[in-house]
């Protein structure tokens, strides 16, 4: 089929669908879910089956074994999936939700209530459960989705896609409320894109050449999550017998996380002993120290920063950026200038400083005492995590499923005319 | 200046200054939207002066009666500005507001508050007023704004915009807080829409030309406000006796605005001799009614409606198209069809009608026995109105001045690690 006509037939299916899901009742949505959760556990063997097609081919094209491994299905990761569903089926629904309510001056009853946003468009790279994520999640807030998964997923993303559409089926609603882009053609995307009468949200999930490409070519709102170049200040009236425990969380508990941290910045009043064993301690973790000139003068060791721009590299691994600074202020403004807007935490038994640190700092989350691991939607009581979104526009910070929602304004009267 | 190199000290200077808002205190801000109150009752002769080079301009042009008057200030209209300043001091302060607050497990403190956005563009058509009330509303929020005028009113925009400036450095505090673009040149804002890592928001105003141009170009996130294709739905339980006033306030009232209806659904089981009575006394307004085959049969004078296309009509003015519907159903799905998910109204005392349309139409304000003229931020109660948003995502329908905020997580931890 044609591209233009493929991406007509997508978005119109897509609304289509989103028309009926508005009514749905939550006890509906749940319902469908947990029969994805069954039909997901039912269908192991095919599931596995689909998925060693793409498996092979990527060892056949010699990927990565990283891309492999990110892209392999077993039967823990099948039952994961499903154990994701049900969790998502028992959190609170996220429509109806009356957000404000008020008796207007003319006697008319106002509110604002939660209703779904209507069609997304779900892009997404190679790991096969993104595919069975992204669905549940627009699913669980009523809206129909469009699938653009990787390349790589294909064979698994079609069968994980067909469950969802089965359990749909078999509760004799829209089957069109999920759907998967089946074509690799990338022009496809570049269409949905230009969909802004039709589609009501793109959120990309991937690294940065794929939210950029999308946010270059997209007419449909966008809520993405960027880099997190994450920094912790230590100021001097920190506790300092308590700074490595949290350094080393924030940098070794999981690297790869887009909320650990990647630079560290240090008071210079700080005694230098200290700081020498905050830095040991991390190195003992196996962390690679890139530090500025006063830094690599404190201990061997030290890989020297001498471009100030390597401050704005997000290693997501094992390496951190370390450098001294003169207040609280000079923090600040290095994190103003090489940080990402995500999370920034100041390690601060003084009370001015915090606020200054609070009150300056402006990113989605801002902590005292505290390791910047912890700016994620589970631990921040969101629910199901739909991404961290680095925007500022509707979501800022972690985002639950209540993100995927709008709200219409609902005004009950008795004849009120406008006067 | 290069117009590359002039956008890119636009953008920096707005950041410079949006980092210097981000603390500033509410009094301050109001104070300073004071200072510029007092200073357009000073120089009123000035103002008109610098409006008369707009204005004579326009005449030499040739430009409509309809845009010179839009284009003119007298001191009315300057006063309005200064009262309209004043009625934004007194507003309460949309930022540092805690929408959510709650204890973690953890023990830290999480709460979730509201700060400004940061950059905005807001580009908008020939009203001068609108470059007061633009940066108003931004700086009542705290955010830096770029303004962009219509260039047949930059003379004015221009004296307008060094008022607050004038004020801004009367108080010490950087004047960039508001800029002017002071060049036509067409370039100048196609450049500023790709600067999505510099400016956080624009808000166009104006026709729906003006609009879709932004919406095309633009990377930055944007509000828009398109068009307002407004239906009033009449069910046989409808209050009969009433309908003929609701009808009238909401298409004479101010047929002008997006809020006023600009089609009416009539159910086809009313008895002929009532929608006769209505249509006759829409008539005895000045509106002209355009109808579908059975209106037109109704009564005479109605323009029929022969392309079902034309239902997508705003008329903005003393027009209604009219047509005769089989049930509630059919009401919601003409709507679905040609609406433009604004504001509607269904008349009815029936519960279960009532019930229907609001679970079933997809509007920003959906209403109930109501005129749609009521869906207006004043009226909502939400101070300043920005304007009515017909986006889904961040603001959806009237907008207040919290519309201008974004939010950040505040996590106050005593060594709180990610386990």
């Amino acid at each position: 089929m044609d591209n233009a006509l493929y991406v007509d037939q997508l978005v119109g299916n897509a609304r289509k669908a989103s028309r009926l899901l508005r009514s749905l009742s939550a006890t509906k949505r749940n319902e469908v879910l947990l029969r994805v959760s069954q039909l997901l556990r039912e269908q192991v063997p095919q599931i596995l089956i689909a998925n060693q097609v793409d498996v092979e081919a990527a060892i056949a094209q010699g990927l990565s074994k990283a891309m492999i491994d990110r892209l392999t299905l077993t039967q823990k990761r099948v039952e994961d999936m499903a154990m994701a569903l049900e969790e998502i089926a028992v959190f609170s629904d996220p429509l109806g939700k009356i957000l404000e309510f008020r008796t207007m001056s003319n006697g008319a009853a106002l509110s604002r209530v939660t209703t779904p946003i209507g069609t997304v468009l779900f892009i997404y790279e190679s790991r096969p459960n993104v595919t069975i994520d992204g669905a549940a999640l627009c699913f669980k807030s009523g809206n129909a989705v469009i699938l653009r998964g990787g390349k790589e997923s294909l064979s698994s993303s079609r069968i994980l896609a067909d469950l969802f559409r089965q359990a749909l089926k078999a509760f004799d609603l829209p089957e069109d409320a999920v759907q998967l882009v089946t074509s690799a053609d990338r022009q496809i995307v570049s269409l949905l894109l230009q969909k802004n009468e039709g589609l009501d949200l793109v959120i990309p999930r991937g690294g940065e050449g794929l939210i950029r490409m999308v946010v270059e070519q997209s007419r449909v709102p966008v809520i993405k999550h960027y880099k997190g170049v994450c920094h912790i200040y230590v100021h001097p009236s920190a506790k300092m017998e308590t700074v490595s425990d949290l350094l080393i969380n924030a940098k070794v508990q999981r690297p790869s996380a887009c909320n650990a941290m990647e630079t560290l910045l240090i008071d210079q009043a700080i005694d230098a002993n200290w700081v020498k064993k905050w830095l040991v301690d991390l190195q003992a973790q196996g962390v690679t120290l890139h530090g500025c000139a006063q830094a690599c003068d404190l201990l061997p060791g030290i890989l020297p920063i001498n471009d100030s721009t390597e401050y704005h590299t997000e290693y997501l691994d094992l390496h951190l950026s370390v450098r001294i600074v003169s207040s609280v202020e000079e923090a600040v403004n290095h994190i103003e200038t090489y940080g990402s807007s995500h999370t920034e935490s100041i390690l601060a038994q003084d009370l001015t400083a915090q606020e200054y640190f609070l009150a300056n700092v402006d990113s989605s989350s801002v902590m005292v005492n505290a390791s910047t691991r912890l700016a994620d939607g589970g631990v921040y009581g969101l629910g199901a995590e739909v991404g961290i979104s680095t925007d500022k526009l509707h979501a800022r910070g972690p985002m639950g499923v209540d993100s995927l929602t709008t709200y219409k304004w609902i005004l009950l009267g008795q004849g009120q005319l406008r006067i």
